[in-house]
């Protein structure tokens, strides 16, 4: 497709580019579009009929929508911004540097501006912050018919129309009809009898977007209305974004584990600076922290000064018991993070882990042991690891499993708290646990 | 909820339990059931209207799916799966032991049976496993009228009406009509003259499940056409499916990165046998890889026995150099998972990856640098340690950000491969360096 606009718009065969952009999918275009060299991207974007143009719009990089808004007039720029779904023109507000986001607000009418700025009012991540105003608003005493007339007349410009909101005349939320349910009514059946109008699921504007994607997950629907604190209906969120939610939460729990500062652009959009800056953080304290492991075995020089081969396991040891309690602590923040597991579950892990640890930690125990003294011959060194491993394991699961209910518990972000201390708790308490066993067992 | 109903069924207060059980949402119903004693789920449920019970049905845990089938008859069996979406009839038959299946696909009516089987028949995690054969198929020369009347008549069990399918004679998908075009259009307008017949985004029933969510993420669709090889519809898959395989698929990444090998079920669900399997395969792998780490240690004897000093800062260098490879391996796999990164951007991510690995690894060494002099008063010691890390963090880095890509180029998967060869090489490698700088620096 790429190849084929570049051709066309060498050749100035605005014939067959038309016809061509006219069938287009909206998120093709825009990928053909991110392809172009940015005087063509201009070119071909103004020869857009408006619809698709704003259509086309909301799908590109951040980067090259602000490339594209400083080359277009502000006529040019306005009938975009009024085309686009209000909820994507407050998110291109967002993403835009100040002098941008001016040109933007200038260039819009009225009424798109208004919209826009009621919407940048909702703290990020709030259900607010995800929500669209454009939605169908229908009245109890409308017939099946006058509601499908009223759609037709209205429904252009609405996000979804699949669902729609009665309100009564003070605007508080009183039902929701989806289509699919007047589409299986008679034209002359009033919406207020098909409606339903007890147990609405919603969503207050200052609650967390990520109850909105549980709400989303726990009940089938397309659509969630929004409403502020005295019941008046407000918005709608639609699940198109509610899976970018799911998406961008999953992605910053996949940061937080890795030590990393959750950020939100794509790898490769994020600046050097920027991406040293989210990951130095961590790895500092987490690297102060190891001291501590260091200053463990600098108190037991005398141990491993007697039996320098005692060293050569440390790595081991320290690897296995992060491992064994990083596979914990996932299970657990994943667990937390899909609403499975709360704080009352605790003993229930612990039920879980303990076993676990007693099974996985005594298999690989056993191994160990065997390996050691087929390799060394010295069955005491071998039982000394091999004893230290299986201790290692279950403090590593034990800690792993209940850490992160625990920060939950105090308040703190289990994804964010739990793997750094988990590491440093683990290695701290395996090679203490280590060298007590080897003065034990080997008598030093 | 539960409580109402627990009092409700206690009392036998059966009009009150009908008022209740009609206006609820089969989601709460659900979650209400799995909190009853197991006499009263059964009494319950049985006390339900048939469409309300599947529903309810379809939200309930395999467990108590189960316990439910064993104790309600034939025909109530029966007709709970006759009224059941089709792909959850065919979830059900997959998670039920062989017993329970069989009285399942003995209770229902043929026509289920063999659309259950059909569905079956696909791969797990393939487009046609998650797929459903309930859609609204329409035909191009019927008017918007006459299809807003087919929708009545057969739209009852169909999971979405708002997208319908547009075959020709032979079953050949050739083209999309959504009920919002419909609602926008004329009554007496041809289904054919409005529906989208060009670039169709369609799947095939083999393609991977991945793809049914990427084209989700990236066209906003609330359902996605399912074809065979010869281009014949058969189904389709509704976006609350895709946003249930977008978070198995996380999960699955999850456990994955954390060495698990990924399972389907809630954590608490899973049994201690299975789990402790799960976890112990990875630990084994890498505690065997991780005496290659010993190994470097024992080679290197000569040197910590002149200089024991050295040991202590073993842990913090391993810590650092896994934590600095994970951060870049995470990144790296979760931009394949969202679709950013493919092979070809392996040289983008090298010259993101280098210089922030200089400046993280810098940063770190000086600090580092800095605090073990204050406290060694060891100059050589200290620019011993302090050139380790940074050359650490710069290999860590390095390896973390280019061996999911690498992985992924060999065709294994990234999420599954990298993490623990990562570890692995970071770890001999960082202490290899280790041991060569000390030689270089204090001469041993």
């Amino acid at each position: 497709m790429l190849e084929q606009i570049n051709k066309l718009i060498e050749a100035r065969n605005i014939k067959e580019l038309r016809i061509l952009t006219e069938d287009a999918n909206a998120a093709d275009l825009a990928d053909a579009i991110e392809g172009l060299d940015p005087d063509k991207r201009v070119r071909l974007f103004r020869f857009l009929h408006k619809d698709m143009a704003a259509e086309v719009f909301a799908y590109l990089s951040p980067d090259t929508k602000e490339e594209l808004v400083s080359q277009l007039t502000a006529p040019e720029l306005g009938s975009i911004v009024d085309e686009l779904f209000l909820d994507d023109a407050a998110d291109l507000v967002e993403e835009m540097p100040p002098d941008v986001v001016r040109r933007i607000l200038e260039s819009a009418n009225p009424e798109t501006r208004r919209g826009i700025n009621q919407l940048l009012q909702y703290q990020e991540d709030s259900a607010g912050s995800i929500m669209t105003t454009e939605y169908i608003e229908l009245r109890p005493d409308m017939t099946v018919g006058e509601s499908f007339k009223h759609i037709r007349d209205v429904g252009t410009d609405k996000e979804t129309l699949y669902t729609c909101y009665v309100v009564n005349p003070a605007k508080i939320l009183i039902g929701v009809v989806t289509v699919r349910t007047m589409l299986l009514s008679q034209y002359a059946d009033k919406i207020g009898d098909i409606m339903s109008a007890t147990n609405l699921i919603k969503v207050n504007t200052n609650d967390d977007r990520e109850k909105v994607t549980e709400l989303f997950q726990k009940y089938d629907f397309i659509a969630l209305p929004v409403v502020d604190s005295e019941g008046h209906l407000v918005g709608i969120v639609t699940i198109d974004d509610a899976m970018e939610v799911l998406e961008e939460e999953s992605t910053e729990d996949f940061h937080k584990m890795a030590a990393i500062v959750p950020f939100d652009d794509p790898y490769l959009d994020t600046g050097i600076l920027e991406l040293a800056k989210k990951r130095i953080l961590w790895l500092m304290v987490l690297m102060i922290s190891a001291t501590l492991s260091g200053q463990i075995i600098t108190n037991y020089q005398s141990v491993f000064a007697a039996i320098p081969a005692l060293i050569a396991s440390i790595p081991m040891l320290m690897d296995t018991g992060g491992n064994a309690g990083s596979q914990s602590s996932t299970l657990v923040i994943r667990g937390i993070a899909v609403g499975e597991l709360t704080l009352k579950d605790a003993l229930k892990v612990l039920f879980k882990e303990l076993p676990v640890s007693f099974l996985v930690g005594g298999g690989l125990a056993i191994v160990n042991f065997i390996y050691k003294y087929a390799l060394s011959g010295d069955l005491l060194l071998s039982l000394t690891v091999g004893i230290s491993l299986f201790a290692t394991v279950i403090f590593a699961q034990t800690v792993g499993g209940m850490l992160p209910l625990l920060a939950r518990a105090l308040g703190f972000d289990p994804a964010l708290m739990a793997a750094p201390i988990v590491t440093t708790i683990v290695d701290a308490g395996s090679l203490t646990m280590y060298f007590a066993i080897a003065s034990l067992i080997m008598g030093v």
